[in-house]
């Protein structure tokens, strides 16, 4: 259990809103940089500490992923119990999801799957990837057709990350609400009150009830009993989710109402979210091409797009530079590098060389193109061999009998 | 189009409860006897006056329901587009449902599925019959195994009735749920702000989320394409819904949606309530036996319920009552014979005789003890036919190929 759960877990959006950011599934805004020490005292998650990256890293027996070891997954929910019920021997699973509002994703929307896949390929266990159809159906008002086929796009580029398919489900809410999936969005639904989901996630009266309906389908893939043909047997299963913290509202309404379904309650591991290339002040948006990298972007664009727009923390002139060195904690290609380099000494060397007025915005933006565009043109390599017979394979409601292998 | 539809069309339950009478899905209560009439003003629908009766004589070639005939479906909604579209040839589909909450059904239940089957035997159309043991479930905090059960215990009673399993399909929503059927629920769910829902259903912000997702649930077995299994390419075809009165909340909103998502408003023909033992001021209760004469109860018990509890309008004293005759107007041994004595001669005289004071309670009593033995042990004959497999073969998910003929 948490120090910080029950009442003050449930943080209603009516507090939030008086202060200086909001962080809800839908909205990522602050007057500055996201004080994310604040979101965690405000959410009542756990800070990630050194002495549970050292433990990742002694169980698994591999180095902790760069997010672990640069801070970016920086929260958590139970992890320590995930780890202390791995070491005992006992198994977990996987759940991680995307709303499948875009064509193409941008770098923000990878780094969930790529912790995901380090997570699975570690711990060897299964993974389920929830796609929300009807959640961007419902809020974005697309198309039930449009919104499948975005759910679909979307899974190509999922699975170009290097899943495991003989540990991986990934589904379609359109295609598998119903049957053991449906019976828990009851039980959830039964749990939770209209008062209680306004002050979560601060729905109003005139928002349409597919709103209030749609968190329990987000909570129920939770609950290893939603996947029959998975984990019969074994509904004692921990899941554990790795997310942004923006989505940590949903899972603070599911650990709420888990025990009293009988159930576990999820554990989470919580990122920070990825730098708008114009700077630091909340997430990037699909909808702006210009504040984001996008996975389809070539490298001609990707080196436009750092040098136009990738907010520097270089000084004014030259001269001044030389002097003052670059603002390390306002400088976009420096964060980018700390997401996406994974060589610590280079790393290091390039904010001390940079911090000390020794190289230049346009060297440090060279790096980061050539780093970016290395890892774009891998992803569409990788992307571009995924077949619609692999999407349909991965999407198989089937059982994974060597899931824990 | 109705004429009262539109604003008029979504009452209030605020406004409902100022008055006299209360009636929803949920709740039928009233100072005196329930007023038809303000409740057809108020929900806004129409009177189903004798020459559409007329009408459905005249196209079956049938005579009409006593139910039709003795005005205990006494108002609709578009019954009279049904027909148009009839006439011309097309086709159309029944939907009717139960909310399993107990294990016996009593009388009241089965009015609307003898009903439903004149209809399809006399229209010779397909039907949907929907058991929502989510929603009982949710309201009368049943599990989902024990609402499940009853969902099946109740379909063999439904089965009892002698629907044609060749042009019939029974689902539980637990089951049938997903898919297709989903996503109507989306669609529907979309176009129902909450502020709607608590206007027409009285939901409180206390009420668990699980009640604000439900109506969508009942509203769409009215489409066609909730059930691709059975009308795959017949997404025009139109529904008619034959139910008690206290349903029309839930087709009122589905009738305000439908032309929003492209699909028929659904049309209704809607039932008085099958009133108490104790007397008409609303419906059964099926908690209160002595309130209601069951499937399940013998000749024995239904001889003494009858005797003890059937309200009579019979005078306190034999002369009186040869003198001023009985009270039929409030006689519940007339009323139900009113529903289940199919000799309409016979009816009369009863009547004539009875409120001329010539006959006394004990004969009305005694003839409607035979009426309602006869009728209840027939269905206990019918039901102890009904056996595992037939349950099963109507609720499979099947094409029903000569549904039309």
């Amino acid at each position: 259990m948490d120090k910080n759960e029950g009442k003050i877990e449930v943080l209603r959006v009516e507090e939030q809103e008086d202060q200086d950011q909001v962080v809800n599934p839908w909205q990522v805004s602050s007057k500055g940089k996201i004080d994310y020490d604040k979101l965690i005292d405000q959410f009542g998650c756990q800070r990630l500490d050194t002495s549970l990256i050292d433990r990742v890293q002694r169980l698994t027996g591999r180095p902790p992923h760069v997010f672990l070891r640069r801070g970016v997954f920086f929260a958590h929910r139970d992890f320590g119990e995930i780890l202390d019920a791995y070491e005992r021997g006992e198994k977990f699973y996987l759940y991680t999801g995307r709303g499948p509002s875009s064509e193409a994703l941008h770098l923000g929307h990878l780094v969930p799957f790529m912790f995901t896949k380090y997570l699975q390929d570690a711990f060897k266990v299964p993974l389920v990837i929830q796609l929300t159809d009807d959640e961007k159906c419902m809020w974005k008002n697309l198309s039930i057709e449009e919104s499948q086929r975005l759910a679909r796009e979307n899974a190509k580029d999922i699975i170009a990350c290097g899943f495991d398919i003989t540990k991986t489900f990934i589904f379609s809410d359109f295609d598998y609400v119903g049957g053991a999936f449906y019976k828990n969005m009851v039980k959830v639904a039964k749990c939770v009150t209209y008062n209680k989901v306004v002050g979560i996630f601060g729905f109003t009266g005139e928002d349409h009830i597919g709103k209030v309906s749609f968190p329990p389908v987000q909570a129920v893939p939770s609950f290893p009993s939603s996947f029959p043909h998975l984990f019969s047997g074994k509904d004692h299963l921990r899941c554990l989710i790795p997310c942004a913290i923006d989505q940590d509202p949903y899972f603070r309404m599911t650990r709420d109402v888990a025990p009293r379904i009988g159930y576990h309650k999820p554990a989470l591991i919580e990122s920070l979210f990825f730098p708008a290339l114009q700077g630091e002040t909340g997430k990037m948006s699909a909808s702006d091409t210009s504040s984001a990298i996008y996975v389809t972007d070539s490298g001609k664009v990707i080196k436009d797009k750092v040098n136009k727009y990738a907010f520097s923390g270089g000084r004014e002139t030259i001269e001044l530079h030389r002097k003052l060195g670059a603002n390390l904690e306002v400088d976009i290609p420096v964060k980018y590098l700390s997401f996406f380099l994974d060589d610590d000494a280079e790393l290091e060397r390039i904010k001390k060389e940079y911090g000390a007025g020794r190289m230049l915005t346009g060297e440090v933006k060279q790096i980061l193109t050539r780093v970016l565009t290395e890892m774009v043109e891998r992803h569409q390599r990788a992307r571009a061999a995924v077949t619609d017979e692999m999407v349909d394979a991965f999407m198989a409601v089937r059982p994974l009998p060597h899931m824990f292998n």
